[in-house]
């Protein structure tokens, strides 16, 4: 992405809802006790149909959550912040959890890629996103290549639905784009419908995407009605800058300098959180002076999203790197131990979700369609 | 189809070779005793590297054979012509055969059928293709909505191989056609390539089809070394003329009466032989004086793709029809009685094919891939 990106403009032209107070209070009361870092911190700032979803819920009527993951190659902190909302709506609200792994659409998608690999990133990818924190008795995985039993019967349904000219609108299809991408959309809808197929009875479902997203399931929305099943509401986030920058160029962007992965050793984190860009003045004096600024920080962002554990915490260090009080350097080395912390305990949670990970994998349908 | 067909154009057009009198020759010796009237009598009369598969097979190099069936509704004695070869084939030369069942397809491609039709005429078109003498212990079905997990892992892989822009051009699809049709021609090519994986080593395919499927198994053959597949050979019939004549009109030749259906009552089968299109004259003594023309007659056409029961009496049949010794009322009546007794003896293969039919579904894949 080059330059900064005006979020409320996208979310204005994509004709979604804003975020706001009230409906995050809404939010809250179904939720109980407090909202998550990535709600209260703005980091989730748009929606399709949340309130009447939510609505249900507190008269009564179920809804799940689903959410998924092409596996290209390792994940990184930022892949995670739909998970995490995800395993905290699960936790507080106890929805069921459906997770598409795409190593179909990865291998369409990106023509330097295997299928060993796509396969082999998608276990990979799916033990880190169960290790979030998932509930093994509410989660189920479809993982595309080994779910596609489970999915195809409904994905019939869906992909006579959806004409050549409107994936070729929303997606930008070539004329030498392959068959299987042109496809793929049918699956990837199939989640947002599936349980309601499975238990023969309309279920709502809430999608956390990107904002970037919208438009692919917006698609979803539109089928909907004519399948018979509800809409999916949706809640979508910023993007959330590379450790490069927003200003970084595309190319840079792309490097694995830009991320913090999941499988990085330690000290690639160390070097790449001390070469990571900043909204800090060129001198000490001159940030001592005006303070840096946040908002184009990729180590704010990181703050933001994942690493401050408290809100308290995160606006008293937005507060100091505002005023000057913090230099760069030393938020860094702060955020450093946290992001440390955070990769020991996701090491530990992942060798647990490696355990259940295999039961979770949705591989049959589960009636006639 | 309108008007006279000219084949040879066609396949001129195509870029096929003549089924010639060397290659029937060569087919002749493999198979022992004789060769089937479907090729005696020119009905298939057209080839892709059908040479090398005979050679093969005479140095101990096994090949398999692959058709397919689009399930819209009953299936008429026109399309047993691909089966029957199919049949004899498997009879004289032990070789497995592959039968593709397209429910997906067919409910992609007709707006007016439901999943549950195409689900139901699959499995009914199944029974009346099993039933033509298939063994049980060498024949395998993927049908397609239930034998997805055996193709889909494959599938991803051929399609990667197809851009949009090829597909476009050989089916003519519009920025309207759905994208489950578009993705199609992929499970189409799948069961070509399917025991080369299964059994990890390189086995060739014979496809018998219809001349006017050429170009979609070109496409197949043209993907092949790509993938590490032997192309399949394919071997072509001419069209068979509907009832009703080649010339009748394209909305008549869709109607019911231009076929006899293998579920028709035998009062049905009747009246439409009664009604069939000849190559008869306007008058008995016309007939008489000038002999009648074969080439165009529908019911010379059941003679010569199943009803005659030997080449001589087909030779005896024309040779009676084209010199005006045969008035198209007897042969006719000689014809209805031979429909009768396949439609009796039909009736009990079905029956036994239904014994056996499920447990030829294949519905797992065989190894990784």
């Amino acid at each position: 992405m080059k330059g900064r990106v005006d979020y409320d403009r996208l979310r204005e032209q994509f004709g979604t809802q804003v975020l706001g107070p009230e409906l995050l209070a809404k939010l809250h009361q179904v939720a109980g006790a407090d909202l998550h870092p990535l709600l209260t911190r703005g980091v989730y700032y748009s929606h399709r149909d949340l309130g009447p979803l939510l609505d249900g819920y507190a008269n009564g009527k179920p809804f799940f959550v689903y959410s998924g993951r092409g596996p290209s190659g390792p994940l990184h902190t930022s892949h995670l912040v739909q998970f995490d909302l995800c395993a905290w709506l699960q936790r507080r609200l106890g929805v069921p959890m459906y997770i598409q792994i795409t190593d179909d659409e990865k291998f369409w998608a990106r023509s330097g890629l295997s299928r060993e690999e796509t396969r082999r990133w998608g276990l990979e990818n799916l033990y880190d996103i169960l290790a979030l924190g998932f509930d093994p008795k509410r989660t189920h995985v479809f993982f595309d290549s080994r779910s596609i039993a489970a999915l195809y019967p409904l994905a019939i349904r869906v992909a006579r639905k959806i004409p050549y000219s409107t994936v070729k609108a929303v997606f930008g299809f070539e004329p030498s784009t392959n068959i299987g991408l042109v496809f793929f959309t049918a699956l990837q809808s199939v989640p947002a419908f599936w349980p309601s197929w499975a238990e023969g009875r309309s279920i709502p479902c809430l999608i956390p995407c990107g904002i970037d997203q919208d438009p692919h399931f917006r698609l979803t929305r539109d089928i909907a009605d004519g399948l018979g099943y509800p809409k999916p509401a949706l809640i979508h986030t910023r993007m959330i800058p590379g450790l490069l920058g927003e200003a970084a160029m595309s190319t840079t962007a792309n490097s694995s300098d830009n991320a913090l992965f999941l499988n990085d050793p330690p000290k690639t984190v160390e070097r790449k959180i001390h070469n990571a860009f900043t909204g800090g003045r060129a001198t000490v004096e001159e940030q001592r002076r005006l303070g840096a600024v946040p908002e184009i920080c990729s180590v704010w962002a990181l703050w933001r999203t994942r690493f401050a554990e408290s809100d308290s915490k995160f606006d008293e260090i937005t507060r100091q790197c505002r005023s000057g009080e913090l230099m760069c350097g030393d938020c860094k080395a702060q955020l450093l131990e946290r992001v440390q912390a955070f990769y020991r305990q996701h090491e530990v949670a992942r060798e647990t979700a490696k355990t259940w990970a295999e039961s979770a994998i949705v591989t049959e349908a589960p009636r006639p369609l």
